[in-house]
């Protein structure tokens, strides 16, 4: 494929003017200039648009949220190193096609009647739908490939936090793809895609379908209600803004290792709601619970969502006066949480929660220090973490001849 | 609630004129000539708008098909027969509001501090999203209450076919209730708080929540691909459709039983793919599986999707050869399914396939025959129904003192 493929659609000025900038900005690539403009240069928030993939950041981080999430966790099976790397490379080509809008393939849906075709099809017809694709590489994936000297000092082991309890089979993985779309089936197809040319050097270790965001990275949006019926982590970061985004979410070159710089570090936590006993809850438990009231959301004594918040009004375990960077010395997240179902457990109980993802350029002064905070949390007593992973987020793919990993896996070389 | 209740919304209009149509057409509820008016009568198919929930039939059988589904199978917990009528009432109530796009419970998300709310909130400020909710009745109901001499002839035992591997935790049920819509937050609070309310009285048996519809009900849209990335069911019912509606999904009078008039049958059956093979397979083989050619949908020979089929240019067990009514005395069906992605199963399979809602007058008329003829459908191969469920799905709810399920305990008592 060559840029001449890119549709004539919003997508196709973006992508060549990115292909541009990731030449010329070089080294620079995590500071706040470009970060601003891919902010700035991404296409408006309409259901049928392209979000450009190259960049010195992966998409799917600062990008305004999608609505819909399909995320998978994978496990490497092949121990053939250049095996993997030319996985890793024709993934980035079938990442850069499918956010495009373009089936996975020259051949797309069809191509020789003989052979399966490149492409599964069920996305023909549909939207690009805002397709981002983000991978991450998990701790485990540096004892294998001769990695061990490469891995992230931030890419910690997390600790066990008071509460966790957590299925083996719904945590880690050696690498990670998060697909945010606005329609579900293109993410699902573009998962399923990548599963599909990683036969044979990996398989899906566990994924997650999430239905409604529960977040928002556009400045002053509303807030979406998680299934408890509140708005919660109303002082997102927002994708524009380039500051908070240099000093919470990007890894600058000073941290290291150099392979990082410009990326990230993600948690993804599956937390399981129990919303049969919640909905028991009486409203003023819940409002107290939380630190907001739940019909506007606003924090305790104040009238609006986004007024500042006074934690000393709060019950002292109430889950914004515990969450809030004031009680944790600045401590600063990135969130793209969406809300799950996962039809039934034995008991006739919804399996139901949130599917929590926190970006941040290092957990040791982000989620680590936060969810500690949370140990006496209100909100314990309705939720559990079932399931933890932690992904170093490369950085961007720069332009048509850059692929996810390079910085990686051509330091090793 | 009165029907002043109802919003200033396009629904308002509709839902006032359902309760005088309704009381007005009486015993001629399953006449085509009420068929015709509510499908013409229903709001045009834009994401927002509320679809009216009174009408001589069920809401969501006709109405064109949204984009999202929450499905949940119930059983009965009380035996009595009381409490679980005025459940009944109460869910009516519940749908009626939601459906037209307003919390449960005249306190809405608020109401009294002390006590908790009357809705679960995550809804609050999204739109009716065409919401619709359709209840059905299970075989096993008519062993409760004293139902037994009420049971329909055409709510048989499903036999066993072919293939089948079912899954008891994902069979079966007391009660259905289908909820549709074009946000999936939408639906899932729907069943959220039909479970909430039937606390005690009823537990959900099993659920599924399906992101992409696989059929359309519109007459000449272009039917949806499933996630084997073809088109299936193209020739469906649609709503519109006044004749083929009433000779294949509405019970009439001469049918029986009496509180049947004017409901259907509905066949849930949960068919995993297994399309980790399916991608292997050649195109060729593919478009021969179904007797269609992948990219536009065309039967084999022809050269677009509503071309009428030649049968015998296809392979005699072509997926559409065998499906397709010439095949099987005219037997016909609406198809209403949704796609599914359940996470992964233990070998790093995506547990996907499609949940296949299908209705219609008699099943011994529908989908009994048709499924025994597909017992040779080159397509078994990659396919598996891993559950199944049959529900009586009565009337529809006439007016704001009309309730689901009336017919048949009225009848009763």
């Amino acid at each position: 494929m060559t840029d001449k493929d890119t549709p004539s659609s919003p997508s196709r000025r973006s992508l060549l003017g990115w292909g541009g900038a990731g030449l010329a900005l070089g080294a620079a690539a995590a500071g706040g200039a470009v970060a601003m403009a891919r902010t700035d240069d991404a296409p408006p928030p309409d259901a049928g648009s392209a979000i450009p993939f190259h960049g010195p950041h992966q998409a799917g981080i600062a990008t305004p949220v999608q609505d819909r999430l399909h995320f998978a966790a994978f496990d490497v099976q092949t121990s053939d190193r250049a095996e993997f790397v030319q996985m890793l490379k024709d993934w980035t080509q079938a990442a850069r096609r499918m956010t495009a809008g373009h089936p996975v393939g020259e051949g797309g849906y069809g191509g020789l009647p003989e052979a399966p075709p490149d492409d599964t099809g069920e996305a023909l017809g549909l939207k690009p739908s805002r397709l981002t694709l983000t991978i991450g590489f998990g701790p485990s994936l540096f004892d294998k490939f001769g990695l061990a000297g490469h891995r992230p000092e931030a890419l910690v082991d997390l600790p066990k936090f008071a509460g966790d309890n957590l299925d083996r089979n719904r945590s880690g993985g050696d690498l990670c793809v998060q697909a945010c779309a606005d329609d579900p089936q293109v993410a699902v197809h573009a998962i399923r895609n990548l599963a599909r040319i990683g036969m044979g050097k990996v398989v899906i270790r566990w994924s997650q379908l999430g239905f409604g965001k529960t977040s928002s990275t556009t400045p002053e949006a509303q807030t979406p209600r998680n299934l408890m019926g509140f708005k919660d982590g109303t002082r997102n970061i927002a994708g524009t803004e380039t500051d908070r985004l240099r000093k919470f979410v990007w890894v600058p070159e000073a941290d290291g290792p150099q392979w990082m710089t410009g990326g990230s570090y993600l948690v993804a936590r599956r937390i399981r709601m129990h919303i049969e006993t919640w909905d028991r809850t009486s409203l003023q438990e819940q409002e107290d619970i939380f630190g907001r009231d739940k019909g506007e959301g606003a924090p305790v004594g104040k009238a609006k969502e986004r007024d500042e918040p006074f934690l000393k009004a709060m019950k002292p375990d109430a889950h914004v006066r515990l969450a809030h960077p004031d009680a944790n010395h600045g401590a600063t997240i990135l969130r793209r949480g969406y809300s799950f179902t996962d039809g039934t457990d034995g008991l006739g109980r919804l399996d139901a929660g949130l599917f929590f993802l926190a970006y941040q350029r290092d957990v040791r002064e982000g989620f680590i220090p936060i969810q500690r905070n949370l140990a006496t949390d209100a909100l314990n007593e309705y939720i559990q973490h079932v399931g933890s992973a932690l992904f170093a987020i490369p950085p961007g793919v720069r332009d048509k001849d850059d692929w996810w990993g390079r910085t990686l896996f051509s330091e090793e070389a």
